[in-house]
């Protein structure tokens, strides 16, 4: 018998027990393209997973197990890196918080519209403007908005379920792997630990009228080791961990380093995680921290997370070259 | 020992097992204010729910079960409901779509807005207008969204979790009663079957290395009977029942119109929900469906649902009072 090392087994059951969604050859030449082209300007790639990942309880599906994300810290970090002069690709869930757009996420558009002033208001061919007492940064967030679109400086990709994650994940690996200590992984997506494999999935909607529901749930393969050690062996690559109890959050971070052999974890607490964080590598453990002065001038802990981050990625592709 | 009767055991699981959101009692004067002012202006009143319901399966909630809705439904029927001159309480899950603001849920608004042509486009000062071409139905979308802003017709209400639906849906029963059969309730959200009580519910969140997960989830209570029973006995009340399997559609329906002595259920498959529908009521059972020359017209299901729900409301009041 063939032995089979964890990280093929790992590809293996990707392979097997969850679906690939079919456009994925075509985004990982896309991903490909867009690395290539920007590594040849000088230029860095992170790639950003962000959102929560869906998880089907029935095939045609009607209910789903979902991981608590906005995904407005993937949202914000896009915009700090590529104020940094990264080059970006989002991953991200479908309908999560989206770079720019996000700043007007909790308002309905359709408060900030308003006919042209002066114009008869029961003229409908009129000029339709933004009032701008509603949207006071609507210029500056929309020029900035425009500048990265026409650089191209932002690919954006979209998941809903995990399976679709998993396999454009392993793409965009696969992808970022030809341009080397370049590219950086900034896994800021929540990502479900548990899923139940299609042999095991039932077609139709699970009929109440059968009583309580029992659910028996497979553990996520940990895509981050052959993430680390096979598809993009070079790359920079940081992850995040999320918890509700602060008592076992550095403990698990750092077992998360030992474990995977990568360079970061960046570790939150669910209460307090848009003013504090913890930065932790293998050797160094800091702490950011927002101040009272900070939130009114209304600074995002992103803003130094990707500070630190792109210090460390500066460091880390010199020492690669040495 | 006193006698508990179905209707005051599910009031019973309600308090107790399903967490009461700190507004409810605010949220139902508004509505019983809303209700009571618009009957009096002879208008009749749809308490429309929409969108799908968050089952958390931690305390301090890291992850949850869902349904599977946009607010698709909810939302386009809001509107053709506000056509018709109802008032509308839109119960919706937060985020989900909204009525008017729904037609352009696809595009990122960033996309459709630009700088003041002929304006030098350095200067930020400059104003911001919404470029017609990508929103080709902005001004008759923004003026009817305003008239029925400024008319005061349109009452929205959010909620997330599954506890959130439950107690907001018995204080809008409780609100509406007053206004006996004006009242239509119009329950489209995809309500949860299943929950987790807040008892046998852990603090924190679950920890993968402890292994594969097994949930027990209960059955959710359902709310439909005391509803119609108890909380708002006058009222026109319409169920929905989706099912990706079509053979037993029509027969579940049937069964809930039996158990739950309403008016209306309607029926409607997964794949097909956006082009057919079935009204079914104790005596009659009509099929909507949406022609290719209806489909190129933008037709939309909804409007032939509420035509079809209104007239029969018309009907309704008129035997009530009769």
């Amino acid at each position: 018998m063939a032995h089979r090392s964890p990280i093929s087994s790992i590809d293996g059951k990707l392979a097997e027990e969850f679906a690939v969604p079919s456009h994925v050859e075509e985004v990982k030449e896309k991903m490909s393209a867009f690395a290539a082209h920007h590594a040849a300007a000088g230029r860095r790639v992170v790639l950003i997973t962000s959102g929560g990942t869906k998880v089907p309880l029935e095939s045609r599906t009607v209910r789903f197990l979902d991981n608590f994300s906005s995904g407005r810290r993937g949202a914000s970090s896009a915009e700090y890196f590529l104020d940094s002069g990264y080059a970006v690709i989002f991953l991200h869930r479908h309908r999560s918080l989206y770079p720019y757009t996000r700043t007007f996420s909790t308002i309905n558009v359709l408060d900030a519209l308003q006919f042209r002033c002066g114009e008869d208001a029961s003229d409908t061919s009129g000029e339709v403007v933004v009032n701008q007492q509603v949207l006071p940064n609507i210029t500056k967030v929309l020029k900035r908005y425009q500048e990265v679109r026409d650089s191209r400086l932002l690919l954006p990709i979209e998941f809903s379920t995990l399976s679709e994650y998993l396999h454009l994940l392993k793409a965009a690996a696969q992808a970022l792997s030809t341009i080397g200590s370049k590219a950086m992984f900034y896994l800021a997506a929540a990502v479900s630990d548990f899923y139940i494999p299609a042999s095991e999935m039932p077609e139709h909607k699970i009929q109440s009228s059968n009583g309580p529901l029992q659910l028996s749930l497979n553990m996520v393969p940990k895509i981050l080791s052959p993430l680390v050690k096979d598809w993009a062996p070079q790359a920079f690559v940081i992850s995040f961990k999320l918890e509700t109890d602060a008592n076992i959050l550095l403990d698990k971070a750092r077992r998360a380093l030992d474990t995977y052999r990568h360079q970061v974890v960046v570790a939150n607490v669910l209460d307090s995680r848009r003013g504090y964080v913890v930065v932790v590598t293998p050797l160094t453990q800091a702490e950011l921290i927002l101040t009272e002065e900070d939130v009114k001038n209304e600074v995002e802990i992103e803003e130094r997370i990707v500070s630190n981050l792109t210090s460390a990625h500066n460091k880390f592709i010199t020492q690669q070259a040495g």
